[in-house]
């Protein structure tokens, strides 16, 4: 079986922001990876975009999922990037809004942020 | 005054997507378009990273406004990336859902994206 490859966004529900908001936020954590992936983790970076760069958008209840969520990646040794907002606008100065991990093996990711719905 | 950059990344509103959906869409945009400045467009790769990697997210009403600031982008010989979704949830296979232009100038991507309100 071919091993699938994607990158996980968890973006926090309890801010209650707008899609563009969310759009631009996602988009952040999802670039820092891919960057950090393309100079750290060639191979997965790699095999992610030879597979068409699989991006998966989940949502969690607040700050603290986002956290332990990032513990978890840094404990398997997963490349993460938790984005913090200016706070120009719709949320206050250097809020966190949400958390990229990978590119990495979906199964291992599945192991850390399975539990999460799709945005 | 310092020139500033960003990358716009434009969303078709009439195919209504989830907010989901248009997050991994736009982040689709955002990490082609940074990778491909990253290799054929350093300099503004280098000043737009400097600056926090600003990422806009603005709404067009269709598909030919895609195609129409995609030609524009050209024309100016602005790196951008028209993002075609695999259609698998929500939408119809191959359907193009928006378009990522720059990192470049905010004034030259003004004149082309600045009549188009944000998401």
């Amino acid at each position: 079986m071919v091993t699938e490859y994607k990158l996980v966004i968890a973006v926090r529900k309890d801010l209650d922001l707008g899609k563009g908001k969310i759009a631009a936020q996602v988009a952040h954590a999802a670039v820092h990876c891919a960057l950090q992936a393309e100079k750290n983790d060639k191979q997965n970076f790699r095999k992610w975009t030879d597979q068409g760069q699989r991006k998966i958008v989940i949502r969690v209840d607040g700050l603290q999922d986002l956290y332990r969520l990032k513990e978890e990646a840094e404990r398997k040794g997963l490349i993460n990037s938790l984005i913090t907002d200016a706070g120009k606008t719709q949320v206050e100065p250097e809020t966190v809004t949400c958390l990229g991990i990978g590119p990495a093996d979906a199964e291992i990711l599945d192991l850390i942020t399975g539990e999460f719905s799709l945005l």
